[in-house]
């Protein structure tokens, strides 16, 4: 009996394209690290429980995979569990998840490895992660996370590193119009403050954080309903419409914000991250002060980012923030650190929307031998020899088969060149090359082809 | 309340070392595969059960992670489900498990995408695989699988190609003292035909594969037990002790299977692969007839290969084989393939046993920056950005620290060239360039630091 195999919803396989995209972006990204110094590391798939859960939240716990106890998995529990029902049961036949994100067992990582790793420790981290979410068009239940942090320093050389390092990921992979938007949680703790919105904050953020989507009418109506004050509203607005360069928001922001303590550090700390970038590039063409920029502020403290392609239908492809106490609840208190994360998914959708990746990207084999018969096919074996000791990616028709489907099998899959072998070849040595894509064909020998082939890379 | 965090058993971290290490094997591994033509392609980690189960025997149904479903797992349940046991509630409370190996979930990717793909297909395939196995030194419950298979055609070119990359990886990794042992299917089948073991083959093979690890006489020993006749044993003998080089252990065999057709079926296919071997290399010194080879019979038809390091403590590195039928339990019969594993893990260990890392292959960061106060540190932003600007990994120090913690750090992370700033340096431009294994010190300016780094790679 055959059965019609699927995939589980939300879950995907990747064919050769695909793949060679996602690790052109994957490379690209890896060697921007590392020239920046971060070293990789990676965590299992699964995680105890007691490391997961209570970390994300209530909806977060909801999302997390849990993995069944091998063998007897109810030997733990009995009818009273049962009839207690799943939140009861699940304690007892599942001590075991799939990782949520990379944070968390990154922060798990650094406290098991606090004896080995010297501080300040740089790690990147590319690995899929697991949540239970609706599966709809872009959210998938398996996903790439791609992370770099920088913990045990609290030097904002880091955060401006951290903008060279989006710049030259995005200057590689070919976009153009994009802004990195930064923000200092102590910002808007000020601006709190300043409009008389203390013991109102995530209500004030929760809101401000949508003004790119709603606009800045139903901000207010919302800010309302959830019980600002007009005052507080009245003197928010002019906040949230602050226009001009960095600098010139800056001035602004210093004015309002000048009787806030937490306020003006979180000004000074900006100005001294774009001090740092000034120093570093003389391109701060891109970085954007977004003072509604307030995203994961139940764990960021210091500085946020969000990156944003402009052109391109999809919004936030990248962000993070800094943190005063990753490690803190497994028990290695005052860590600073500060990170951010790719979302590959979305660079991937986005090269694609914006027609920025390339053909190369996509060629595998380089030149495929066809043969007409079994003698030119094994004289293509010693062919195929001396091409592969050139380095030349290639391959020989596998099968005796018509012309048409081996020149067919070049096509599909998109390999440049063919050779073609029969009798006159075998007997001259002048063998047939065929550009698959002009059409060209010339008679040339081995020695020449390879010269040929490794000029037109 | 901090917690103290902890790793599931049978489950590991990789730090920058183990993972600069691994990427090494990988690297040289993928790029091999790609210069034969094959393709990458990835799974998710989560299959259907209905796709995974009954597919690796009893033994490897209970070794499957199964995946509680998502809410409330219960619902599906009854008081009589959970009376009647795990067996039972298995089935209703959990859909999905985390994928055994990369065969099964390949054979579902080929009939899903049958449209898309063309054959032969030609992939390869990187990612961990997951087993609820009692864990023990060397063995782990998440390990990585490193695959490649043809399927669509029964040429014997691939065999011989799959010889010729184990060769080319193994040159690249260093390993010398290696063979690669070939047999057939259809040689162990003529074998029990010519000793008269018909009906009793399972036995048979079972038994000859323990002949490396146990010696002949236990072999025999256990042939006894299994009920195989003294004759049966006596004709044996001689067929476990065949010596000589490949093309006389063929001769003998063939002698010895003239009358099996299966038998000399197989011997014809071996020549062939051996043939084709010949007109594609010069080097046929590691490749070994082992007629004793009887691995994976429950799905290999054709060839069966296994690879061990002859000098290192560990046995098989590598093993594969062909199938005839991998995608008829998908709906999609007569699909005949050859494929071949690399054992990540144990690559790993041999290459750490046989000391053939190369210290290259850990180096991340080239250069670190180390300053003496604020000025300094802030001079040396824009050493770093010339230095990153030349293409050199480099990495500046974050924090206000003393020199020594400064050089430990670079030593530490194993950061070969460090530049010392102070005033002196500032006002100059002679920095001091410093090779952290020699202890050399140098004052140089910045363009001779990157010429002279560039030149030292």
């Amino acid at each position: 009996m055959s059965q019609k195999p699927s995939l589980p919803k939300g879950m995907r396989d990747f064919g050769p394209l695909q793949m060679a995209r996602r690790n052109y972006i994957l490379d690209t990204i890896k060697t921007v690290f590392q020239k920046y110094g971060f070293m990789p590391i990676e965590t299992p798939a699964m995680e105890n429980l007691t490391t997961l859960t209570g970390k994300y939240g209530d909806e977060g716990d909801q999302l997390l995979f849990k993995v069944l106890n091998s063998g007897d998995f109810l030997s733990k529990t009995t009818e009273v569990d049962y009839k207690n029902g799943a939140k009861q049961m699940l304690r007892k036949v599942s001590e075991k998840g799939l990782k949520y994100d990379l944070t968390v067992p990154f922060a798990r990582f650094v406290v098991m490895n606090q004896n080995d790793i010297t501080l300040p420790f740089k790690r990147y981290q590319i690995q899929p992660v697991w949540r239970a979410d609706r599966p709809q068009k872009g959210r998938y239940r398996e996903f790439y996370q791609c992370d770099a942090d920088v913990v045990g320093t609290d030097s904002l050389i880091c955060e401006a590193e951290i903008v060279m390092m989006i710049n030259e990921v995005f200057n590689i992979l070919g976009f153009t119009d994009y802004s990195i938007k930064i923000n200092h949680r102590a910002v808007l703790s000020g601006i709190a403050e300043a409009i008389g919105a203390q013991g109102k904050e995530s209500d004030l953020f929760v809101a401000i954080d949508k003004l790119d989507k709603i606009g800045l009418d139903k901000v207010c109506d919302e800010l309302s309903n959830r019980g600002l004050s007009n005052t507080s509203i009245e003197s928010l607005k002019p906040i949230l419409s602050l226009g001009g360069t960095f600098d010139q928001k800056i001035s602004a922001l210093k004015n309002i914000l000048t009787e806030s303590r937490a306020g003006s550090k979180g000004i000074a700390q900006l100005e001294e991250v774009v001090a740092y970038l000034s120093k570093l590039t003389s391109d701060k063409t891109h970085i954007e002060l977004d003072t509604t920029l307030a995203r994961g502020l139940s764990y960021y403290t210091g500085t946020i980012f969000e990156v944003k392609i402009n052109n391109a239908s999809i919004g936030s492809v990248s962000g993070g923030g800094r943190y005063d106490d990753l490690t803190g609840i497994f028990g290695l208190p005052d860590i600073s650190g500060v990170g951010f994360s790719f979302g590959v998914d979305r660079l991937y959708d986005c090269l694609e929307e914006l027609d920025l990746f390339k053909d190369e990207v996509l060629t595998f084999t380089e030149v495929l031998i066809t043969h007409f018969d079994k003698p030119s096919q094994e004289y293509g074996l010693g062919v195929l020899a001396q091409l592969r000791n050139a380095n030349i990616k290639s391959e020989l028709y596998p099968d005796q088969a018509k012309p048409k489907k081996q020149f067919g099998y070049a096509d599909k899959k998109g390999i440049p060149y063919t050779i073609a072998i029969g009798s006159d070849e075998v007997n001259s040595g002048q063998l047939t090359l065929k550009n698959m894509e002009t059409g060209d064909q010339e008679k040339l020998t081995i020695e020449k082809i390879i010269e040929k082939i490794k000029k037109g890379r």
